[in-house]
């Protein structure tokens, strides 16, 4: 069997009616698998002494880094507002008040129409948000990884029932709790990639094709790190070592699940950041508000974000992650 | 002194700068406080058997009933779409899930901006939205009653430090620790304020000013039923023996704090939902996908919206919402 095409068969690439949709025991049981996930991810940050926050959900300007999706705009008393597509500048100022803070972040992001079937893009999503002062990136991929290894050691524990209804055999997770996630450069899960006999280019994002290979070819989570820059956010810090490449790093679930997280270390420097503000287009004025809170004084820090529905779609072995969303929004369409 | 004027002089009545806002330490302890309340909430009603849910936060219509608030558009592949200004139709339809549920959901509304003043506005707040299937309002006005007195009990244990910080006195809760909340008509509550020398019409909402004057005059929360017809949004159940009156509640703060929770018996009949929308100015065309969900078969259900950011002033005694938010919305205002 083509390992790609293994799910594709098993479910509609669209969500139904939306009564039908919420009186499904799937929906229920993907539910209370997402409450359990939460509540654990709750545990296992506030126990390592980090903050809860809620976000904002509309502000002058949003985080312009995500691939290809659109900004919606909202006129606020007069002023051109943008709903969220990130927290991360959020994340970044709120450090002024927290050295370890998390959200769990609503992100509405107007993805392009043509990503509707890929089963794993929504127009609106939640990320679990992390940011710690002072951290390295070494330090929030620990972080990654003990958050991901406890959700999953947790629901396994706490909802088994539910994941029985979801027919996820819990062995597939075998192998994610038995030891350390494999972390590769980007320059080597490009050389992997091209051991497949496919193309990507060694200085652009892991195309989505091509990661979800690498995803399938894993028994366990693993890391890529040192994206090339302009695959990502003014944000991500650039190597001092290695210029052009970004202090950043993603997490790739095994069994095709795909990018399950994003993170980075942050540029703190002013400077440096309207210097990369520049670079990727976008213009250091409109950051007015963010660009006088790190002129006060953000300290420098790396976080991530984990994409729940993401992650809630791995936890229950869903086909597609609007299984996974109550009210899901399949970009292009029409939903409630 | 005048209890009106207790509190005007205490706090600027606008924010400071981002930073300087996010590294107070009145903030620092209100987010602890709202980190300890939250969990305070989440353990009350898991425990009552309560399965979270998580709101959206655009849609193509939302909660047309919040007084003198303006909704924000977006534009959503070519559609009008609107951001959340409450969570009342999802609570709605998510029912045909669960009969128990809650939201933790923010909301956006272009609130006057007159209302800049008030201490109690944000154009951006969220609220714990509480809906259960099948139950009457005296129902969930206990359950609105348990979880205040959970909640309050919680945080007195939990962060007696952080209270201490923010100068707050545990014995303000004495009272609400000590008995049950009474229960007032809106009848009746317009015959209070009128023994007090204050102008009410019996068949309007109370005006803000009166509510806070009988807020001043309480010494624990308090709820005020019935409030007529025309006041409130077409989801709100009218009486079947009281025509004009809705079998719907606020709770009601002491000290001046205001209201702290709305909630009602909710309409779930087809067509006399459509009436109440005609009545009320909506175009039921436009709420095609709550109306299926109705068709489909929503049960009655009765719950309740507690503001998140009020229940935190309350619990800190701050003199102004916005200090317990991380990043205020004063409406009217630029801010982040």
């Amino acid at each position: 069997m083509d390992k790609h095409m293994e799910h594709t068969t098993t479910v509609d690439r669209r969500p139904p009616a939306t009564a039908d949709h919420l009186a499904s025991d799937t929906t229920r049981a993907a539910m209370r698998v997402q409450q359990s996930l939460l509540g654990a991810t709750r545990a296992y940050l506030g126990g390592q002494g980090f903050t809860e926050l809620l976000p904002p959900i509309i502000g002058p300007v949003t985080d312009p880094g995500s691939r290809g999706s659109k900004q919606l705009d909202v006129d606020y008393y007069g002023h051109r507002y943008k709903v969220m597509t990130s927290g991360i500048l959020y994340k970044q100022a709120s450090l002024l008040a927290f050295d370890k803070l998390f959200f769990i972040a609503p992100n509405v992001r107007a993805e392009p129409p043509e990503t509707c079937n890929t089963r794993r893009h929504l127009a609106e999503f939640h990320q679990i948000d992390v940011e710690v002062a002072g951290a390295t990136r070494t330090e929030v991929m620990a972080i990654a990884e003990g958050l991901l290894t406890h959700v999953v050691r947790h629901v396994l524990a706490d909802v088994p029932d539910q994941l029985e209804v979801l027919g996820r055999d819990p062995l597939a997770f075998a192998d994610l709790l038995d030891g350390p996630f494999d972390v590769l450069a980007h320059r080597e899960a490009v050389e992997a990639l091209r051991r497949l006999g496919q193309e990507q280019s060694p200085d652009a994002e892991i195309a989505w094709d091509n990661e979800e290979l690498l995803s399938h070819e894993a028994s366990r989570p693993f890391f890529v790190t040192d994206y090339p820059k302009g695959s990502r956010g003014f944000y991500d810090r650039e190597s001092t070592t290695e210029p052009g490449r970004l202090r950043n790093f993603d997490l790739i679930a095994p069994g095709g699940f795909g990018e399950l997280v994003s993170g980075s270390e942050r540029e703190a420097d002013y400077a440096t950041i309207v210097t990369r503000m520049r670079e990727t287009g976008e213009n250091p004025a409109k950051y007015r508000w963010y660009l006088d809170a790190i002129k006060a004084g953000v300290p420098r820090s790396a976080g991530f974000g984990m994409g729940l529905e993401r992650l809630n779609r791995f936890l229950t072995g869903l086909d597609a992650v609007w299984q996974v969303n109550a009210f899901p929004k399949i970009p292009g369409e029409v939903s409630p």
